[in-house]
């Protein structure tokens, strides 16, 4: 059987395309970057997915073309590697799309690329000579820690960097995971991939308030005032706590969800499909509820990870963590008992080797049911009759790595017809050596000799809706205070309800002390109740934007972050918020912004919302040394899109597991 | 043994404050009100904890004197009722307060003059006319639900006023819990308490857009238009959905917990006292985290829900939750298993019958645990080691039902030092009659024939800090924009971190564009780390505040919604963000407006910060007939006050009891 259209593609189809690439170019040496699914463009998407919907057998229905997107670079006789990009259609076995990337743009980085760092630093004499500077403690090993190089700040430069930043482990603990982030050396090498060598070092300040951004301050002994910062239990000088007692989450007569294809998940009226690629991690497709089209797609598009520290280098510590590398390959494989309880199910995907070999990601996904609290209660007070419905909720989440940083992400679903999109941010501060007893206007001290920098992550998710069809429109409403005045307020109690229309593609600003919001909806349906349109409802965060210098590097690098919602015309490969390249940029191409300029209509139309939102991170020194999560949240809830509460029919029964507590010490009761 | 200083009135001691207030007033008839515990004065109280954290046994330290606060009605021989209120010394068996309310001034209303009004509308001729005056369908009984009366709009007029929203029930379901909601009859009948008569009855408009404030358009059939709406399983046209399986939480080692004089709560190094009182509900006391003093007291101070419909009667709907007729009161008896899972200690209240008599209100506080995901995580990616903890909380929650709504609120403390208070609306939306096929301004058409009315919840946190003692200080924080300059920020990453002191009583608003956050330090110390002083911090939530406009009577009653903040010293007795006396106030007397106009020091003082928050509430169809619940967060966290991340030390075990799904039908495989 054909897989479906929105299935990743197995490793058969993976190694089919590298194939058909490989005798593309038959003269020419391939390493490749990526490859995996390209989605069919919408309407042929859309005509399968119709079919599927009216129930026909899927087997039945003709698929559009089975699309591989590949990414990698041709080695030239220059030995200078020049990216490109080909789509190849599986099926009839040929390349449909070659694209030749210009010079301006650069692939997004591969792991193999941060391991050519390490190689070259470990190489380098100029790299070797700067660390003999230090005087390092005897048992103190150097350890690299490549980053990407973030904007490239003189217009002349074009070539492909990377940078490192530099610690030192205490070998005495014989122990692997000894946290080197607590001993930062005040160095940056930087590193051009293509030439395999050092091309600078750059040395840090480590002063202070009140000292200059670029002397140097530090002794020959930088690490000396640093100390231990562990966090494996093994490592803790004092061990774990003992008193946390078990909690279990059981569901005896199996989970409430059910999957099939690998991607087809069917849970208390949704119905959605989940895919993986190297780029988004984990994409939502296609859901409904009820039988009713509610999102076309949910993605994590992109976020950026600007660093606040005035000193000349770290206007370059700038992550574009979808971009730059791709969340999918940054995501953890998840492991049983540990990232959720209860009945998981995990979803495993594909990477690519650069000599194009297929690697399986095993557990990239994982899907479980959640309590959470109460959904609804009422007590009529005048019989005492209570009835009260369970909050179940389910989750799709995957986590992701990024050198010392850590972020969760879970697409959850609940009963009432309601979809949150969460990210939990947590994992090592990044940080750089500070001289001791000094204080910092750029973070915060955490741990003696180390300054966590003040920083932003800024995130935008994708939200391409298909509230009862593809043919949406979005409005903004507000709830504003009204003048007391005798024909349309006599008391002065009533406030105005007004919407605004997006006619044509715009940003827009969250505005909380307006209550505003924005609706989704569908002009041409209308709810049998309240005679409204059909329609969700996102309420935007009201956190803080990009707060760099609008002429500034990591401003031009990321307009996504300058408004909290993004209202686009839906145009095919058109996912990325901050751009498809961000590694090196020097301002965001083909983001928001630009799709935004098109002024497209967007009345009734084919649209996708961009919801931006993130966190200004002055770091605590409770950050340290593992930050504990730091959790946002996104709400798409149902706005007269239902009759009626559609958790109604959820039954109200009593738990039998729960149990009392019989006395003060905690020990357990019965029923 | 003497009962601790901030444990409720036993049974026995309330009936002995009664006793001591029947001898006080041997001539007259006393009608009780509320009797429970007066919290000794904050320096006496502070007096025994200090040497109960001394870790002196409690036995051995002198307790404050044990108190009772009477509220009351002294029934004179014109049968008119004079409000009073006494404390009474339990141990010296004597009165040592007696406060004569004034006349302008109402005591918080009794369930018992809800009964009241019931009777009098039922015995009421011009009542029984008035509903004569529709044809309802023969099946149908009128169902009588008591609010208080809101302001008083009239400056003359203080008499005691009581209304009821009069609704139809179907009687042909044979079934008590029917839901009237879904038929509302256009009147409101208002009752003298006093004079035990019906004083003027209020027909309401039920036209729609563009019809008069006032002008009657409904038929005498006034219900035909309406339909059923029923909530109870039983009556549910489909039934209760069946494939939503069991999810249990097993705590097979008994819960981490332990409880102690039924109020000494000890959890993973939190330790607090819980009480409970016929106002606040829930209270949290004397919190420490690892013998460390961070908060004092942790309550729910007040809230109001003020509705927008501009038609006359309607600026009188705008209930104070807890300063009308107190949210201990209203507080649901809980049920193991349905209001939450785990093991679970209930917490027993009492009230006082109108003859003073004592009523036990069991579980009316419940206090569990619940895993929330992860709290933490990193993962090496040199050695693929993974190291994370998961995110357990203890909760002490509370659920109130005020008619149609509830309100769940819970303290929830976790593993990093932090707290969040939590509020969950729920329950029935308040709705009136709209004719058929129209729609209106004021509110949603969420059932034929029924208006759920625009309306807002603004609540008031009370939160007395003791961060490392009682001198603390209060510090606005933002950050900051910085324009690119060749000093400070030559390459325009740079933003700038401010804080300003509170050094005299006042408010201030949300920022979340300047990521405002606020922090209670307390400057007598230094974060050996940072070098900066231990604090907490608050998020202020950015929610709407009050929409009303300020000369109207909502607003005026509710000077603390004005604000997202407000800091005050320190006053005993000072509890109420609304004031003492809210029930049909004209103006907030006596609440924070009038704490922040003494202009008291408030730097490095005993200081008390008030968090008010809300939502703006346009009903959804959705959230009819029970409403999914809207879930709010306010979030203590430390900033500096601990040396690292105080959950370093939480096991990163695998949970044994975790199952994975093996094949997509959702069956249970094996670990």
């Amino acid at each position: 059987m054909a897989p479906h259209p929105l299935s990743i593609l197995s490793e058969r189809e993976t190694l089919l395309a590298k194939e058909v690439l490989l005798s593309s170019h038959p003269q020419e040496v391939l390493v490749f970057r990526e490859i995996f699914l390209q989605e069919p463009p919408k309407h042929e998407l859309l005509k399968f997915l119709e079919q599927e919907h009216s129930g026909k057998d899927i087997s039945q229905i003709t698929p559009p073309a089975r699309l591989a997107k590949c990414q990698y670079d041709v080695i030239g006789r220059d030995k200078v590697p020049e990216y490109q990009e080909s789509i190849v259609d599986i099926s009839k076995k040929e390349r449909v799309k070659h694209e030749i990337i210009g010079k301006e743009y650069h692939a997004s980085l591969a792991l193999s690329e941060f391991d050519t760092l390490v190689r070259v630093c470990e190489k380098s004499p100029e790299f070797q000579a700067a660390i003999a500077e230090f005087k390092l403690p005897e048992s103190f090993e150097v350890v690299i820690e490549p980053w990407p190089y973030g904007g490239l700040e003189d217009t002349d430069e074009n070539g492909r960097y990377f940078q490192g930043l530099i610690f030192a482990q205490d070998l005495r603990n014989k122990n692997p995971d000894s946290n080197f982030y607590a001993y930062p050396l005040p160095l940056i090498p930087v590193m051009d991939i293509h030439k395999e060598k050092i091309i600078r070092i750059d040395r840090l300040a480590t002063g202070g308030k009140g000292d200059s951004l670029t002397g140097q301050t530090h002794s020959e002994r930088v690490i000396d005032h640093c100390g231990p910062a562990e966090y494996v239990p093994e490592l803790l000088p004092n061990g774990t706590r003992k008193d946390l007692k078990k909690l279990d989450v059981l569901q005896p007569d199996g989970p409430s969800f059910s999957v099939k294809d690998e991607s087809l998940v069917e849970w208390q009226k949704w119905r959605f499909r989940v895919s993986f690629n190297p780029r988004e991690g984990a994409v939502i497709h296609d859901v409904h509820y009820d039988g009713r089209s509610v999102f076309h797609r949910l993605s994590v598009s992109e976020m950026t990870v600007p660093y606040a520290d005035a000193r000349p280098v770290y206007v370059r510590k700038q992550a574009f963590d979808f971009g730059d590398g791709g969340a999918g390959n940054y995501a953890n494989n998840l492991a049983l008992g540990c990232d959720c309880l209860g009945v998981i199910k995990y979803f495993d995907g594909y990477t690519v080797e650069s000599d194009g070999s297929v690697k399986k990601q095993p557990n990239v996904i994982c899907l479980h049911e959640q309590d959470n609290g109460i959904e609804w209660k009422h007590t009529n007070w005048r019989t005492g009759r209570a009835v009260v419905a369970r909050r179940r909720e389910l989750v799709v989440q995957f986590i992701i790595t990024l050198a010392n940083y850590e972020y969760v992400f879970a697409y959850k679903f609940d009963l009432s017809g309601g979809i949150d999109i969460e990210t939990r941010a947590t994992g090592i501060v990044s940080c750089v050596n500070i001289d001791a007893g000094k204080t910092s206007d750029y973070g915060n001290v955490v741990n003696p000799g180390v300054l966590a920098q003040n920083h932003q992550h800024i995130f935008a998710m994708r939200i391409d809706p298909a509230i009862e069809g593809h043919k949406n429109t979005v409005v903004q409403e507000e709830s504003h205070h009204v003048k007391m005045n005798p024909e349309t307020n006599p008391r002065g109690n009533y406030y105005e309800v007004r919407q605004t229309k997006f006619n044509q593609s715009n940003w827009a600003d969250a505005a909380p002390h307006n209550n505003r919001v924005f609706k989704i909806i569908n002009e041409s349906t209308k709810n049998k109740i309240s005679g409204k349109p059909m329609g969700y409802k996102l309420v935007p965060p009201a956190t803080q934007l990009l707060l760099a210098d609008p002429d500034s590097l990591q401003s031009q690098r990321a307009t996504f972050a300058h408004h909290h919602l993004w209202v686009t015309k839906y145009k095919d490969d058109e996912l990325y918020a901050g751009g498809r390249f961000t590694l090196q940029s020097r301002t965001e191409v083909g983001g928001v912004g630009d799709a935004v300029a098109r002024k497209d209509n967007v009345e009734d139309d084919d649209v996708v919302v961009w919801s931006v939102f993130g966190l200004t991170h002055n770091p605590r020194v409770e950050d340290w040394p593992v930050m504990p999560v730091e959790i946002h949240n996104i709400h798409l809830r149902p706005a007269d899109f239902f009759e009626a509460n559609p958790s109604l029919d959820v039954p109200s029964s009593k738990n039998c597991a729960s149990r009392l507590v019989t006395n003060g010490r905690g020990k357990e009761g019965k029923l």
